[in-house]
């Protein structure tokens, strides 16, 4: 049975990509370059692909830069910084990317298909301040819809199923599973800034530092701040 | 108001161009570069979108024979030459891409999303032999729902549309209505492989000969064959 994992670098999708491996699935690895500002999650998606033995790592490039719209694709447009929690959950935050898990669930569909794969694994989070619209239970049936209407194997009555280990955990319970699968929290990368190191400040970095602390645990990484 | 419009450089997306303008939309192309075997298509698209006056045309660059699984994609996978009408429309044909017009109205709606556009124009067809499953009524009803779900406009209760207003028209009606908008037919593209002149043999070519030969026209574009 073969999987393919939807792969960012970050804490969740490394996660996501352990667990499609205990769920018995041979892992295929999508990531993207889109010219985010943290292009550098891409080193991490790779060291996740190898450390966790995917069969193959695809990595598709393009430009997102062309109409901006997000601090993340947007140089002009500042990260938020500083931000406690609370804060965060309150909007979608300026960090939202326009249709971005759409694009991103639309080239793994497309993957999956030309591999005769069963599942697309992705590491949404409903919970946890997230205020993307795209991580959503409701978006994810509708995305499921998608997949099974808008392909061959799905109009064959065998869909490709979209699996969402995630989308109910907190992120203290995400890090307690990583844990438990063994992920290599050193190797992923969290930041949303263009640095060297995590800047420790941004909505991402904030979230993730909370959770180690939370838990009473050390990230491994360096941190800038 | 403004629209998106998916511009392959056909005459079913030359056709759409012209409707949104007759629609009373500002009209933004949308175009794809994704190392198709028929890449020329794109000059048609860079031709058509200069002659309808739109308002800005963005070309997304990727590489879809990464995972081929097409003939479009995969030079080693022969097109399909010299079939009929009724062969095409039995199955999904070999020319199918995985995802493909998921992928292309991913994008669009990110691009509307950012420019504020109220639609997506995309010209699909569900009849004359088009076997495409992400071609047809349900499908895009499917997607209508990601539209609405997956982004901060349609759940702000301000969703982007999507239109297809060739869906339930015959390849000769797409050429009356786009005869009546005056659309340049000698500046598009439909051909699938990769000459420098239309083959004329592959299902596009055939398709699209046979609808003008129905109407007793002729078709301005040279042939090979």
């Amino acid at each position: 049975m073969k999987a393919v994992i939807l792969l960012s670098g970050g804490l969740d999708s490394s996660t996501v990509v352990y667990q499609a491996l205990v769920d018995g699935y041979q892992a295929y690895a999508i990531s993207f370059d889109y010219q985010q500002r943290h292009r550098q999650e891409l080193q991490s998606a790779l060291a996740i692909a190898k450390a966790a033995g995917v069969v193959e790592h695809q990595v598709i490039s393009f430009d997102l830069r062309q109409w901006g719209g997000s601090a993340l694709t947007d140089n002009s447009i500042d990260l938020p910084q500083g931000r406690d929690l609370e804060e965060m959950g309150q909007n979608i935050p300026i960090t939202y990317v326009p249709a971005r898990n759409t694009i991103f669930l639309s080239f793994a569909l497309g993957y999956a298909e030309s591999i005769n794969a069963q599942r697309v694994y992705i590491g949404v989070n409903a919970v946890d301040y997230s205020g993307y619209p795209d991580c959503r239970p409701d978006y994810i049936q509708a995305m499921q819809e998608v997949f099974r209407l808008g392909t061959k194997q799905g109009r064959e009555g065998n869909p490709i199923n979209i699996h969402t280990p995630l989308i109910n955990l907190k992120k203290t319970e995400i890090i307690q599973l990583g844990n438990k699968l063994g992920v290599p929290w050193e190797l992923t990368w969290s930041c949303y800034a263009g640095g060297d190191v995590a800047c420790g400040i941004c909505d991402s970095c904030r979230l993730r530092l909370a959770a180690f602390a939370e838990l009473g645990l050390q990230d491994p990484i360096p941190y800038a701040k």
